[in-house]
């Protein structure tokens, strides 16, 4: 079944809030990743010295040193919130999620990031735990 | 109809906008309130006690104190505009319509929007007026 | 084949990811233009002086002046792209696109907003760079 | 007693925390107006429409309509405390003080802006109370 | 010697740039937590329920539970740090110093903000820097 | 003449406005610039590759490439405007400056930004003409 946009899907596509249903929670993770890898791969493949340093400086920031990779997931998790960047959260929740953070303390970091950043982190807060969902579910 | 998110669907989604088409707008708002009372029964439903605290004082701040209800939830509506949540302008745009709000006071809070938060309002302010239309057709 | 947002869709649409499957580009800048088109019109329609005289002093700005037009568009660019606005960066990638923007040079802009804005630019990247490849597609 | 920037006065101010001491609370309201007001004929003085027009287009947008002056001065002043901007904070704390607003009404907003803004709001609630103490002081 | 704010000092203050000079470090801590005790008390003494509550709540939220106070107080650092609000840095900066905090762990700190938050955190380093060094002077 | 924080100077500090008295204006911009050298070279000399990285990548984004030198400071200086970063606009409006930036030009920038950015800009516009200015009378 293949539907182009300016098609019938496009006449009649929902309303598209950023939030996905309950029964297809299971690929939201590897459709995140998906799209990240092929996008951040096109980004590379282009001769821009400055993006390829600044991504490159990005994946060293959360290594292990003075403070351990754990603890830089979380900080970039809390900072991703505040800042209301739905996919840096869910980047930062995956990789979270691999080093054993425990739900009670990823709302934890939730709970700061709405008192610093106030309740426009609501609906971040929302898809966060969606997301949460989805990953528990994998 | 069943679409696996991995599957068809997910080849032939198109651009995903954040609007909706026309002839679907009566459902914009009964999809945005089943989503946000889905998920902030279970943010609830978890033992963080500060999340719980703050989603109540949320709740609290709009009631008729000094200021009514209705230009509590015209400030809570600007500071939404301004900072940018579409989600919180829904939220504030529901309220404001039961209480009453006519669209002109609504455009002028979206103009004041405008002004002191730039013409980087102006797409949430699109999406603002569909949703209202949305309210209106109910 | 017609859906109500009510019915099958709505129970089976994908996680609503803000991007697009590549099949589809074609369509992206269109549909980004036709909604745009359609709310400006629905927003100046009402007589709100406030409004109208901002839409038409936003067009004007970039405007032919002591600084050229592409000048004009790059700041318009890289100030959408700081302040995260998608439908911004998307209007403002279209007219650079039209005025001759290279794409190195767009990839400078886009260097640029990510070292002032940080990496919660980098999903607004990943999106322009896919609607730059619509707009080189069309 | 003159003392230049770069003499004595520059090697021993103390820490610019942006506050002022009780002592000279009188003086706050007619230092901010008279900036303000100074800055801005320069700025209206130069040859650029575009912001002659924008500033115009700001006072316009204040004035009475389907809402009243004070219900869009609290408007503005709501807005103007989520975004953090402490010198929009003081203008309209000013409009609002000669409009009438009362300290519990001004409250109220200000903890509209603390929770929709967040805990980052709390410095410049501490600064707004102190410029309201120097209106009533005047 | 008694100035006022009025009279001579207000026609020689020197730029006031957001930082101290080195001599006066030592009161840069007392100062901040002066101001902001005395402006606190103030804002608890009037009769705003929400606002005393929101306090409280954001006293609670960094305290010891599924996280442990330091990297509570981390979180705040970096929440603080990509939002960009000096006082809070000020704020979370005295906590952690007083919790061990080392200079290593706060400088990963601010490098995970610089990355996250772009350039524009960079003048907020520097402050927290000098607020740092107050600190460990005192 | 020496007085301490603490001691006299503390206690008759005029409300420290984030701006300059036109008498002392030829100071501004060495003052700006002499804190600045001296808290990155604190910053560079602790041992975070990171953020020495970080801060050496920035210097490179603003050389000359498919962009010239003077449209990539054109970009930094509205990013840092609609951003709100005083201390980044100063340096900007610098570099600007030095590159043969016009008065026209410049204020052509403050205009997109305030349309860009909103009225929130406005202060920071004063702050940039008074900087501009001071440049001027080097």
């Amino acid at each position: 079944m293949m539907m182009k946009a300016t098609g019938n899907i496009s006449s009649t596509t929902p309303f598209l809030l950023p939030y996905t249903k309950t029964s297809d929670k299971m690929s939201i993770v590897s459709e995140f990743n998906d799209y990240r890898t092929k996008m951040n791969d096109k980004i590379l493949g282009e001769d821009n010295k400055v993006l390829k340093r600044f991504f490159n400086l990005d994946t060293n920031a959360y290594k292990d040193g003075a403070l351990d990779k754990k603890t830089k997931e979380l900080l970039g998790l809390v900072a991703s919130m505040v800042l209301r960047c739905d996919d840096c959260i869910r980047y930062h929740l995956g990789t979270c999620f691999e080093l054993g953070v425990t739900k009670a303390e990823a709302y934890e970091v939730f709970a700061i990031a709405n008192l610093v950043g106030g309740s426009i982190c609501i609906p971040h807060t929302r898809r966060a735990v969606e997301y949460w969902e989805a990953l528990e579910a994998e």
